[in-house]
């Protein structure tokens, strides 16, 4: 319990009888990398509190096809695995941990049940939002006006500073998936990226070899 | 003051306290179309709360070019013309009057003061900024992967072939089920329709009132 008051931001601003209903419903979960926790369709399975790990939070679209919307990490907290609780959400959102995660859960109707009463809480619902939201714009801005390439660079680059490495292990498939784009265009793009010596590639792996003409990419 | 009071959905839930203070600061202002009411540099101008008229809201990348992010219309309330008061907002709208446009102004400092003291008020910001995140998202969605406004079409073309009336029995409900998709999709997209002049919705109802527009969409 100590570890969780020390991640969770709102604590200081419950009454008490608050704090004792967040206590009484709270779970603690391990999930394995790769499970998927919400799969757009149920979005009630709380507020979920990120003690360590990583959740990728993705759109699928009827075709089966993906585009990452933004990712969740150690202190995180991620709001729409209780979009149910937020009335004018009619988007899904999939989540899946990139990582092996250690998480806290508030059920949805405890947390909404606070945020009905209290204005701290509420507000700092807000920011979670609004958080989100500037993601998400980000993201538009980003498919709108940055043509492939740039944003193949950003990814890389960014990818690179997550993992702390410059061999990374991703197939094509899967970086196709995070950009919403085809197999056939991440392959070509990555050859040309090759030619100018900026990775190099071998089977599931792509090693950034010149990063910071990657990171001048991506910023033109 | 009475037209505001029948237009504001949070009157009631104010003290009388705030009540003053909203009535002390509220202008109420007429703007010709075309205006632009926020420029993408000025966020603070305060919350508008449409009478009448129609407001866009659109980014601009830096080279110019832009896309409308949604459309406001009476009785909506514009947030982001005060994103100020919103923390971890990073983004930029600009918002340009479409059709002459009567409007109230809440001044930030005013609005941000009783939201931080009150949680009905919050918790209504919460819910308009969820309704603007969904109209991102579903226009994240369009962007991304146009082909659900086609098959849409395709279908109530078919339909309405197969029925031979332009007057559709179906439920959105039963709609998403026909193309393997989720109501809220279906709704959206036969609003955007409507607005397109293509349909008429009603009650448990689809009309086509542009059939012609509607199978040039499906087959483009």
């Amino acid at each position: 319990m100590d570890a969780f008051i020390s991640y969770f931001p709102l604590w200081d601003k419950l009454t008490e009888s608050e704090k004792d209903r967040v206590r009484a419903s709270l779970t603690f979960r391990q999930i394995r990398k790769g499970t998927l926790l919400l799969d757009g369709s149920d979005n009630c399975t709380g507020l979920l509190l990120i003690r360590s790990g990583q959740l990728r939070v993705f759109v699928l679209s009827e075709e089966g096809r993906e585009i990452t919307v933004y990712r969740l990490f150690d202190r995180d907290m991620c709001l729409f695995s209780a979009s149910c609780m937020l009335k004018n959400v009619d988007f899904h959102m999939t989540v899946q941990a990139e990582k092996d995660t250690e998480l806290w859960v508030i059920p949805t109707h405890v947390y909404r049940q606070i945020m009905d009463q209290s204005a701290p809480v509420a507000n700092y619902t807000n920011e979670l939002m609004a958080s989100r939201f500037s993601d998400v714009m980000w993201l538009l801005n980003q498919i709108m006006w940055k043509s492939m390439d740039k944003r193949l660079a950003a990814f890389l680059w960014e990818e690179s500073a997550i993992e702390g490495t410059l061999r990374l292990k991703l197939t094509h498939e899967t970086i196709a998936g995070h950009l919403g784009s085809h197999r056939e265009v991440i392959t070509r793009m990555l050859r040309y990226f090759q030619q100018e010596g900026m990775v190099k590639l071998s089977r599931g792996c792509v090693e950034l070899t010149d990063p910071k003409k990657l990171a001048e990419l991506a910023q033109e």
